[in-house]
């Protein structure tokens, strides 16, 4: 038996448009993402909130999947709401809004059932609310935590507080030059090992991942895909492919770190596929067994030349 | 006895200014960076022009590792003069002048010895004198071609005519995007494809190398550099690499392909290191080999989990 991931994060509708098409207060949020592609791997224990207006079916196919949603919390007032526009590159993304609603109060409480959990993913909320998360909890296996400008800009002491606190981050490109002012990627990097975490993933879209330890380095290609029709939660879902694997496994090594950084790589890879959970949603681990595979082929370095 | 590799291309003294410190008239140009990257798998026939100014001591290191200069016309006037800077962030570079002086009026001739060799670079000159460089050759296993935003913005039809004529072409993202008009890389490099060669392999800088082929597609990272002087030559130096493993081997299957490539990125990351030639000028096949395994090690990845 697995064993459980704990998830706190945001649950959202979001309208998006991407040069594929569009949705309107379509289902989102990290936490979402994240429980959606973790589920494939091990139970997944879900921290957040929702307002009144929320439909709660919309989440019957995780509850499927063995997400827990005792510790979503439905506040009244309206559920979060994002809407962004991608350009023709679809690496390029612009808010057009973000309505924070029962998030703008969110104060994330761990279920007595959840304070054992494994492994613990603080998705993106704010730095004091993640300390207040690792407050509740035992004494988990691994912790990872993900960012954004907005905190690193904003709340940088609470950020530095709460970082020495975890095992892993799990950031894109852009946060980490933001988060250390060092514009290469691998210094970047080494910079954030020395402010607590054990670990580093960065996160580079059509470009892959990769990973820094004190004594290792690895780092994975994304699967080259011809159509992208809808980049959001796709770090979402990275990373909790990433951390469903790993609560499955409990192997923290490299290589066990490796094995995960594979599987989240593959979930994110379904998830752009289609809007919101449209691929996500009927995702099985066969499948992800199968992008894995060709990720694998396609990473695959022979032996060099003979002497 | 590996077969020969023929490279057109440019020599230049450059001039270099990057955040770890500058050089002045150093020696460089397209055809110097791949000869030495290639001259440790394979014999090199050099087909380049240089003015009276050229201080031909400064090849020696190049004739001691097998690389033939019949080739190199000295033709009345100055040597090819670049000068560039580079930004804190090493992968944003401006030119600050560029002095074509005898290169302007380059017409490559390939010496008869030259004309049965199995594989040709073409360098990144004007596609109408790679074609020109093809008309003298005999019937090579394996032609690659490298160009730039000047021959694709000026020279189009040149260039797409070149392009039926080649194996491989060998450039980087923004020209990938440019030649196509497609933002995405995946598409863009399938869209190269149907001009032509069999195999299109796109240089990302720092976020490493893909190719793409009609039935197969291989990606590898770069190697993690704390510190990286002067990326001046580092895409020429790949494509040496590797070219001289394919002279070596003669395999243009995938396998061979991702192997080649393997090499191209040991090379680059060697080149990096140092100014100009410093580095490359006592670079061993030992060395290249090193970060051959080390590549090796950064890009694997574990078997997936059981069922």
């Amino acid at each position: 038996m697995a064993n459980a991931l704990l998830i706190v994060g945001s649950v959202a509708y979001d309208t998006v448009e991407t040069p594929s098409g569009s949705v309107t207060d379509a289902l989102g949020g990290s936490a979402l993402y994240s429980a959606a592609a973790a589920s494939l791997f091990a139970p997944v224990h879900l921290v957040a909130v929702v307002g009144t207006d929320f439909r709660l079916d919309d989440l019957e196919f995780l509850r499927l999947r063995g997400v827990d949603l005792a510790g979503l919390e439905v506040a009244s007032g309206k559920t979060f709401r994002w809407s962004g526009v991608y350009e023709t590159d679809v690496n390029i993304r612009h808010t057009r809004s973000t309505e924070l609603n029962v998030f703008a109060d969110f104060s994330p409480q761990v279920p007595p059932a959840y304070r054992d959990d494994e492994v613990i993913f603080l998705g993106n909320i704010a730095p004091k609310l993640q300390k207040h998360v690792l407050d509740q909890v035992a004494s988990p296996g691994w912790v990872a935590l993900d960012t954004m400008d907005l905190w690193i800009n904003r709340t940088p002491e609470d950020l530095h507080t709460v970082l020495q606190r975890i095992h892993m981050i799990i950031i894109n490109d852009s946060e980490a030059r933001l988060l250390t002012g060092l514009p290469a990627l691998i210094p970047a990097a080494r910079r954030i090992l020395a402010m607590g975490p054990s670990a580093v993933v960065i996160k580079k879209g059509e470009h892959g991942v990769f990973l820094v330890m004190r004594d290792g380095f690895a780092a994975l290609p994304a699967l080259p895909l011809d159509d992208v029709r809808d980049p959001t939660g796709a770090g979402d879902a990275f990373a909790g492919g990433m951390l469903g694997c790993l609560a499955a496994t409990s192997d923290y090594s490299l290589d066990g770190l490796r094995r995960a950084m594979a599987y989240g790589t593959a979930t994110a890879s379904l998830t752009v596929e289609a809007f919101s959970f449209e691929r996500l949603r009927t995702a099985t681990r066969q499948v992800l067994d199968e992008r894995y595979r060709w990720l694998h082929e396609i990473a695959r370095i022979p032996e060099p030349l003979g002497a």
